[in-house]
């Protein structure tokens, strides 16, 4: 047996994506020992019953000492907090990374507590599901998804190219991009969908005319696909939504410009440029299929539909 | 065996709809004949290559001869046009129905050129997937479903009566209100969605700093959701936005403001609301599940991932 890629890995946080990485890591023997640490006790002692790790602390601080991998899988607005606590404890040479939707915000609010004997690298897995906490975790979640890392000038080559095997070995296909880039293509392809969805489904349950009965009784006829996103971690989204601000909202600006183009398409009756959008993005999600990014199923292919969906 | 419920159904369009209804029809024995019509010929081919029904039309006048039952499965823009066409073919006495998601502006279209011999009863079933045309249907899309009748005052409680067990038949749970009502629900949770869907997806479409691949990459982390119902038939939407367009209007406009309040409380900062909002919409797709109205699995049970969803 060839010898794991490190010695001791600390996930600091054992939500969905910290607890997937520790079973994944199990499966494929990445660490010798894996090292979980959560501030609430009552998930810790879940992490323990579902056998997660090897060690188990309540202080990040103690969970860090003499691992060579330390990941921050907590939402993005603890990571200061937490680098400042295990930046004393840390081993030299150690690498240190974490997974949150937001990495310039994440970088400025670590890197400079952190001493210059470690590798800092910012990571993304894209990747996750609506829902949270060490049971929602499973071994396969990083599989043909994207990990983007984003390195700053000075990393060290080496440190950098072990991160990449790393993320590999979970099954993740690495990017490297800056950290503003990967922070404006989230806001486009993640933090809007998120926001436009919570939005919508809360102006549904908002309204008067319409009884919540009722929109639950027909929302299959659209509306049950944005429930999804809008039921999501609201921690994790409320750091995102304050820590990508600006590209968060210089998309919500043209989202807003284009919906006010086409409402008043709707109010003019201009059928012509009403189907010219309606057939545009129609190509979208044929490309999307042909990348595996999709499942062409009928309505997502899901699986408590009375009816067999298929064709 | 008992006798069909029906002698003669006319169904006019036969894309997802109508061919779920022929499919339907044929296995539940709900007509002695099922008649097609569609001004297409090459759909009226593929009708015919799939066997879907017993006599087969270009021209609807002739395909509503004799029939006990016609539904009209156009787009709604169409519906004015084949009731001109029909209505002097049509027998005395024949229930009269439509399909479409708009009740008050096809009734206004359809009634004032039917005879009075005849009894219409405008319908909706409330089902439906991405996928449009003959080869879309399958006989099971209307099962654990809603289809919303809107009688008129007047109508006759024999035919109504009679549709109501036709569409309860299909599989549907068959209930009726008044068609202004069904508009505004429809306009909350069907139309509204399609609408935000197209809008995003073209916005993400038209962006220059993020490229069309990067969004495709990583479109798991929220894009892709509303890619299914923007690849919608356009010609179907294009004609529900004109054909309801105030319901509409007021719920762009409801939606816009909360999305103005949501914009501002990012830009200034303000977690707690973002947190409150958050927590709040999470609620509405538990109700969603236990309704069974939704599936539970992660990610809607998609089956293309290379990972295994179950938690």
């Amino acid at each position: 047996m060839s010898d794991p890629l490190f010695q001791r890995v600390a996930l600091i946080g054992i939500g969905l994506i910290g607890s997937s990485l520790a079973r994944v890591m199990r499966r494929e023997k990445l660490a010798r020992e894996i090292i979980i640490s959560t501030r609430s006790e009552a998930t810790l002692k879940r992490a323990m019953e579902l056998e997660l790790g090897d060690y188990y602390y309540l202080n990040a601080a103690k969970a860090v000492e003499g691992a060579d991998l330390v990941i921050l899988c907590t939402p993005v607005g603890a990571c200061e907090q937490v680098a400042k606590q295990i930046a004393p404890h840390l081993s030299e040479g150690a690498i240190v990374t974490d997974v949150g939707s937001v990495k310039a915000a994440v970088i400025a609010a670590v890197k400079p507590h952190l001493p210059t004997t470690v590798h800092f690298i910012a990571g993304h897995p894209v990747a996750g599901t609506e829902y949270s906490g060490p049971d929602a975790g499973f071994a396969s979640l990083f599989e043909n998804r994207r990990c983007i890392l984003t390195p700053e000038e000075g990393t060290s080559p080496a440190a950098l190219e072990k991160l990449i095997k790393y993320w590999q070995s979970c099954g993740s296909e690495v990017e490297t991009m800056a950290p503003e880039h990967h922070d404006l293509v989230l806001a486009v392809v993640s933090h809007l969908p998120h926001i436009i969805a919570y939005n919508i489904v809360g102006t549904a349950d908002d309204l008067e005319t319409v009884t919540k009965s009722e929109v639950i009784k027909y929302s299959a006829s659209g509306f049950r696909d944005f429930t999804r996103l809008a039921s999501s971690d609201p921690t994790m989204w409320r750091d995102v939504c304050l820590n990508n601000k600006d590209a968060i909202l210089e998309m919500l600006a043209r989202f807003s410009e284009d919906l006010s183009a086409l409402q008043r398409a709707i109010r003019w009756g201009d059928g012509d440029s009403l189907f010219n959008l309606f057939t545009r993005t129609r190509g979208i999600r044929k490309q999307l299929i042909e990348a595996g990014q999709e499942s062409p199923a009928p309505n997502f292919g899901r699986q408590n539909e009375a009816g067999d969906p298929a064709q």
